[in-house]
């Protein structure tokens, strides 16, 4: 019988690249790290081999095996109430895969899998931004806008685990067109392709200079240096972009009066260009008894350390697995 | 020392015109109520004389007094946190009243207070429509348009307990005037007055005969009654309701990811007047993974009895008190 506590996890990242893997201590520290390439395992056996082999060996040599109490993965389309990948359409492996089983199986600790947007929050939780907080939003602005809410102290889910989908909510009707088969959802607006649009737009309607002017490739990271550098029309693109994100906030918090509402992921990184505008505009937008009562800030998590401590986290919200001791 | 389970607790629903009381078993049968003024009571002090007298008398006239539990209050500006009436603009008695503690001292028996949108969903989860579920939302569309949702069986009150503002959702920028102080809010458009303003906007626009014409304060009552009467232009305006209706609520249900929405209040008794429309400009808009996953339905509680019951069902929700037994 075991009767020590274990006081270490391993965070396992599933990205469509990179799988990211980390020791992680009970307070956060990160004490080991390591990646590969996902796409070189085309099938899932192959995968849990990689896997497996990449945990006992990273642990092992780290402080040894038998102090993992448990594993959390983060993955596109993973469910954490069946433990499976379900039919992503990004990864390698089709259909519905029972990860959380088939690893569980091979390594003999618990093993929980979510997805993305929802161990985001769970990390801002744990050793986060939020932590502390019982009522909370944290969101993932990037290539799309992801969100997950806390409802008093746990993680909202919904009847089939949807909840969150921020970025596909209707902000204008016959709008942008989505990938997503929609029109005029959030996230052509404000993630990073939406971002790009607007500065296009904002080229065509203006005869002002801009560094903008002729970048082949213009990304939202582009914008936010040009904007650093002084540039008007480039400042105007996040104007634009937060008077419509501080709206939409607004009405999320409207509905759900979070204690704070916290912007991780790339387009995150525009910082004040993006998020001052932002706050301006909800303030105007939100219900009156909360003006001036919901934060809205940035994580402050270290960029890349934030998704393997989010799915990390994961990994505390299973009880320990000792059948195999 | 009590041994026996209490099976009966005494619901209050604290109107601005009226206050009603009813004796209500575990089962949610009304087996008792009766009503009083309240602006009759325009010191608190006379009002709790006058309530604490009202449930002894009824429950001693209808199985005694001892046989109740508990009582739960539902009143406009109601905190559950508090147990207190918090500067209600409606009601005669200013600033912050302890009512629950108050009423507790008179009684001798626990004594819940919230307000009345979270306490209708609270009475459809225990005795209505949404018996069983786990994750809803339920809507409360009559002169405003309230709302509470259940996060995993449980009610979600948010940071400060103002959750659920649905009617103040910013449906158009620079929209309708509403009486909060800002401009486009939801219910401008999907509430009573809203409605009546739809109907006045497509009389104008249009020439075509309609019932409506010439009515001097048109309701959404008498616009019901003229689409049960086949008059095409009062179905268009419940058409032109349901779509924005539809849309706003696709925006709450891809955030929350309810199994189900359930539509009460005064305007609900419009009906598939208003539901048809609704649902087909929600499954337009809803999250593609939800489409045809949510339903959207009417209580089923009798309109007369649903206060009640929600008050009832918050009776529940503290512990037995018998501190005084």
């Amino acid at each position: 019988m075991q009767t020590s506590v274990k006081k270490r996890v391993v965070g396992v990242d599933i990205g469509t690249i990179r799988t990211t893997l980390a020791i992680v201590d009970v307070r956060g520290n990160v004490i080991a790290h390591q990646q590969f390439a996902t796409a070189d395992y085309p099938e899932i056996g192959g995968y849990i081999d990689k896997l497996t082999e990449a945990i006992i060996e990273l642990s092992e040599a780290n402080g040894g095996y038998d102090t993992i109490r448990s594993v959390g993965i983060s993955a596109p389309s993973g469910v954490f109430l069946s433990g499976c990948i379900e039919n992503s359409p990004n990864l390698p492996w089709k259909g519905v895969i029972p990860l959380a089983a088939m690893l569980r199986d091979r390594l003999g600790v618990a093993v929980a899998l979510g997805n993305d947007a929802h161990n985001t929050a769970l990390g801002e939780k744990m050793y986060g931004a939020a932590h502390g907080m019982k009522n909370f939003i944290v969101l993932n602005l990037g290539v799309g806008l992801g969100s997950c809410f806390f409802s008093e102290g746990h993680e909202h889910q919904g009847a089939f685990g949807y909840a969150g989908e921020f970025g596909h909510t209707c902000f204008e009707e016959n709008g942008r067109p989505c990938p997503c088969g929609l029109r005029g959802c959030l996230e052509t607006y404000v993630a990073s392709a939406g971002i790009a649009q607007t500065a296009r737009e904002l080229l065509a309607e203006s005869t002002a200079p801009s560094k903008m002017r002729g970048v082949e490739h213009l990304d939202s990271k582009m914008i936010t240096q040009f904007c650093d550098e002084g540039d008007e029309l480039a400042i105007e693109v996040y104007r634009r972009t937060g008077q419509i994100f501080g709206r939409a906030l607004a009405t999320y918090a409207t509905l759900v009066n979070p204690e704070a509402i916290i912007v991780t992921g790339g387009v995150s990184q525009a910082g004040e260009w993006l998020l001052k505008p932002t706050r301006e505009s909800f303030e105007k937008h939100i219900f009156r008894n909360m003006v001036g009562k919901v934060r809205i800030m940035l994580s402050d998590l270290h960029n890349a350390e934030r998704d393997v401590l989010g799915a990390s986290a994961l990994a505390w919200e299973v009880p320990e697995y000792s059948l195999f001791k």
